[in-house]
């Protein structure tokens, strides 16, 4: 992608962008305030920007008259960069120059870990899991007249140094018309055992030279979506990918929802029917798209929270909600995918990820397998952030993990105008240092109906940083701004945007209930942190790297989730984001039986820890119940943002 | 069973036999010729008898009058021994003394040989396929979540150092209900390895101490008839036994017409429904008469020719019947039984014999392995007589194998009065030297309809050695006998029964065309062995031993079998009879892993000969189409015995 440079004065701050960006998002990255409070849908007209130099795409809109857009007024929220650009923004007469030169922070978000499949070779992490070996077997005559299977095993055995060689019985019943459709020209489709001592097994045979076409699906099974990807298992590349809602949110939103329903008459039948629906649909999709046969799909790989694949497998769940939470298996053998009526072959086999607990499940086994971080030496925190938050915290010689329930904050849960991260969700937000008044864009650029929870976790550390609220979430009531007001039931609250500039008719708030929600939910993961370090004698400050997974990861502003507590103070670089840890994973292990031989050993040492079991998890969540943290000193580096932004303030009074 | 001593007078021969018998077999087996042609019904009345001393019950009959019976006249075939008892025979006047003196050798049949289980076990051949372990599990608790599946395999590991532990999918299912339905005191079935580095299957979980409760089913799929045994794994006893026809007999009553049919559009699906559903009656029957709980069947293991395998599998069956003879494989993996549809347990393991070659199949394989003779070190021949013969000859260090088509003779077929071992099949013959009147019984005692296989075979021999027929096997039409005729299109015959004495109301008469085809047929089976023999270097002369297997192998008279040169002449002690062969294996091998262990290598190692491949079968054959063969120099016993009578004939002319 093209890159371009934007200039804003009068903050004189450049920032190196991709075109086509909004300047409003741009500004936000940038740590440039804009009043913005329409969502960035063009509507409030407030994001008005001069340009001084360069030019901008669109920008327009019945909000600026023809004179302005002959000054070169422009709407920042609808203006998009199309090369170097500098840019006014108009300032409030009230802010002077040094609010402006204020140490901003820019907005970091983790960096992007991507892994591909050659630097998986490179490692040496490469073992191929399956083979497509192209056969020329000598037709059966008089003098050599053995069995079908047995030529086949004794070419295999021969020309590929294949032993312990097993075919299923579906596979024995086609091989006879295989063999002969091609005068014994065949392709043998070989999944390779795991352990050295293990079984080949040939689980398809097609006539003709086929070794070319070698797929495999990796799964993610998500409590509220599940992802596909189509994986060519000789480049690597990834030949399709999908996404679905889990049919299953009809039965509940969360987990325990979703057990309750399994307990009740035929439910569980219900939802691994509801899921396999979902699943097959997603196949269906993913193989039309790509045009690729189903007949060369070899494995499906599968990862999902412990209910999720307790209930893809149909085994009751009734026991992972009721102490002492208590899961059926912690490894799952491979079977035939079409035994669960996954509309696949008979030949594909499905591979499940293991689970450790109740609470922590296949996808976040699958999601430290594709992190690589059990084969590191770092000591390293991986985070999958959601209704229940999943810690993971260890290295290549230890793992020890945890479960908390941060509840749904992160999800827009729990919080007035919360919502999930769907159009119209606020999700960035900036907040003027003099007038008070917000910036905020939305999700899809649209009129605002709500908040999302990175936007949550944004103007939550923002209005701590500027002192709007306190570190026990509640509002300055000295302010000089109508936005903030005691709200129904004398409920504080600041308005992010007002009823006119909404898509729902009502004020969009942020109120003292919503704050408090939000920080019991991230002080229930870093209790669970700091917890699950004690236990294994070690403090926060010696975590040297935070691997982050899971939706919620990729748009978090780590300087906020610092500031907030959420995430323990470390160079913002040591910050990875692996996105979807899970559909990593089992991405891998379709491309390296590596990750199968690995796991097995990585699953039996992790330690698991029921915080609920942990006495300390208490008093440490009560700990965690302030902005960050009753140990700032934990903090140093918001302590030392905070003590220059409080001489600056008093420097120069509002 | 409670013995009796008979003596026949005036042949003065004295046998001791089980009381309930007639006396009519006593004396066929004595080698004491009484005129019959009833078949043993009372009907004829030819075979009065007078007590000399001792009583018989019944015996009596219309064709006796009062003053007969008073005078103690009995009819042999009605007559019971019920203690020791003298009768004379009334001899034809012609007949004197010294014919009936003539060395006549009494009849035997093979010895039966039979296996138990602790002969097994002495023999160290005992290593337990299956175990079922009860362990009192300690229930889970806030301090030892640990997975259902993890708690399960981790006791079976520290309490009976059991490793490599893995459960199917169905298992893992119920696991979590069966564990705390009487608070995790359980019940494991264990499905051993039969390599030492392979897998400890858990196939089943149920509640409380079901330890004691350890059955398998053995199972024997003929062409005609099927066989079950119900086995007790702890005690090694037989719980149960029940056979019935092949329903697949409605579409072909031999393996070619099977697959045939199984061509035929929706043929194969339709054969396999069939032979399940045959099964599944036995599975049914048997359980329900023993009482036994299905879920207590660990395993089935099952043995059948080559087609009825690959129809019970639904495996294309065309190539078998076609050159180059091609099945599908040898080995096949152990399935669960359900997945055939097989009315069995989900955890029910169906364990296959393996198959040598299209006409050498899993039936023989597990005859081998029951009979032990791949652990011997004596050359044995063992010899499956049906529509098809098998032949294996070998010993502990080598074993080759083949099959010959001996045509339908021995069940009757291509005989004009053939029939199947059913009621009124004349199964024992004898024949009067001088008035060259017959004596026979049937089936049943019943009206004579027609001649089965040992019938035939014993009729033909005796004929030949009394010189009623050449080594061609044409009449002698010198005799002065009107039972030897000229029948329909000049075909010259034997009048065994008279149209008024049958049940069909035609004389059934054996013609020389039935001769011919049974020479063809012994020929066949003879010249096979030869073959075999002179393939690996061998020679009849070398044969230590003999093992016949199958129903006809029971009833065979050895010495006249050796007459026909249908065996190779030994001593009758050498000749072991084992039954039915298949389902001894399935018996054993569902009681040791022994046999599943040793049966991978006698498979691999088994030579096959394709005889159509052998261009020494055909002047084989040829010279095996004599009685007993045109080099009856390899038949001395029958050569001087022969010798003898000619002797003894000479010199009392009739």
């Amino acid at each position: 992608m093209e890159t371009a440079s934007v200039t804003f004065l009068p903050h004189n701050r450049t920032i190196s962008v991709n075109r086509g960006e909004t300047l409003i998002r741009v500004a936000l990255r940038a740590g440039v305030h804009i009043n913005a409070s329409c969502g960035g849908g063009g509507v409030c007209g407030k994001c008005r920007i001069l340009l001084e130099e360069g030019s901008v795409g669109e920008g327009v809109s019945e909000r600026l008259d023809a004179e302005d857009i002959a000054k070169g007024y422009r709407l920042a929220c609808l203006a998009k960069v199309e090369g170097d650009v500098t840019v006014r923004v108009p300032v409030e007469s009230s802010i002077d120059a040094a609010v402006l030169n204020q140490p901003m922070t820019p907005r970091r978000t983790a960096k992007i870990k991507t892994f591909d499949f050659n630097s998986l070779k490179e490692k040496g992490l490469f073992i191929a899991p399956v083979e497509k070996i192209y056969l020329e077997l000598k037709p059966p005559d008089a003098a050599n007249n053995m069995p079908d299977v047995s030529r086949l095993v004794s070419a295999l055995r021969q020309q590929n140094a294949l032993h312990k060689l097993e075919l299923t019985l579906p596979m024995i019943r086609r091989l006879p018309a295989e063999l002969r459709r091609d005068d014994f020209r065949v392709t043998a489709t070989v999944i390779k055992p795991v352990r050295d001592d293990g079984k080949n097994l040939i689980t398809n045979i097609q006539a003709g030279d086929r070794s070319g076409e070698s797929y495999a699906l990796a799964l993610d099974i998500g409590t509220t979506t599940v992802y596909m990807q189509l994986i060519d298992l000789i480049s690597g590349a990834i030949k399709g990918e999908r996404g679905d809602f889990n049919s299953q949110i009809s039965y509940g939103e969360d987990v325990i929802s979703r057990i309750m329903y399994a307990e009740k008459e035929g439910g569980l039948a219900t939802l691994q029917s509801v899921i396999i629906a979902t699943i097959n649909q997603l196949i269906n999709k993913i193989l039309k798209t790509s045009g690729i046969d189903r007949q060369n799909i070899a494995t499906i790989t599968i990862a999902g929270n412990t209910t999720m694949t307790q209930l893809l497998l149909a085994i009751d769940p009734r026991h992972l909600r009721r102490a002492p939470y208590v899961p059926a298996a912690m490894l799952y053998p491979p079977f035939p995918a079409s035994s669960i009526r996954l509309e696949l072959a008979d030949h594909t086999i499905a591979l499940l990820f293991p689970q450790i607990s109740s609470y922590v499940g296949g996808d976040i086994v699958s999601g430290v397998m594709g992190s690589g971080m059990y084969r590191d030496s770092e000591l390293t925190l991986f985070l999958d952030i959601g209704t229940n938050a999943e810690i993971v915290i260890g290295n290549k010689d230890w793992l020890a993990c945890t479960a908390c329930s941060a509840g749904p904050a992160f999800e827009g849960g729990g919080i007035e105008f919360g919502m999930r991260a769907a159009k119209g969700a606020i999700e960035d937000f900036s907040l003027d240092p003099v007038t008070w008044e917000p910036m905020l864009v939305t999700v899809g650029d649209a009129k605002p109906r709500g908040i999302c929870g990175s936007g949550l976790l944004t103007m939550v550390a923002l209005m701590f940083e500027m002192g709007v609220i306190d570190n026990t979430g509640k509002f300055n009531r000295s302010l000089k701004t109508a936005r903030i007001r005691e709200g129904h039931h004398g409920i504080w609250e600041y308005v992010l945007v007002r009823r006119d500039e909404t898509e729902i008719d009502r004020d969009i708030t942020l109120n003292e209930l919503d704050i408090e929600n939000l920080i019991r939910a991230k002080g229930a993961i870093y209790s669970g942190c700091m917890t699950l370090l004690a236990e294994v004698g070690l403090g926060m400050e010696q975590i040297e790297r935070i691997i982050l997974a899971g939706g919620f990861g990729s748009y978090i502003d780590l300087d906020k989730a610092m500031t907030l507590g959420l995430l323990p103070e470390i160079d913002p670089d040591r910050v990875i984001f692996i996105g979807n840890g899970s559909l990593l994973g089992t991405w891998m292990s379709s491309l390296t039986n590596r990750i199968r031989k690995d796991v097995v050993d990585v699953t039996k040492n992790m330690t698991n820890f029921e915080l609920s079991e942990t006495p300390s998890y208490m008093s440490n969540y009560v700990a965690a119940m302030f902005i960050p943290h009753t140990e700032i000193e934990k903090f140093p580096r918001l302590r030392a943002r905070l003590a220059a932004r409080r001489k600056s303030l008093s420097a120069n009074p509002a």
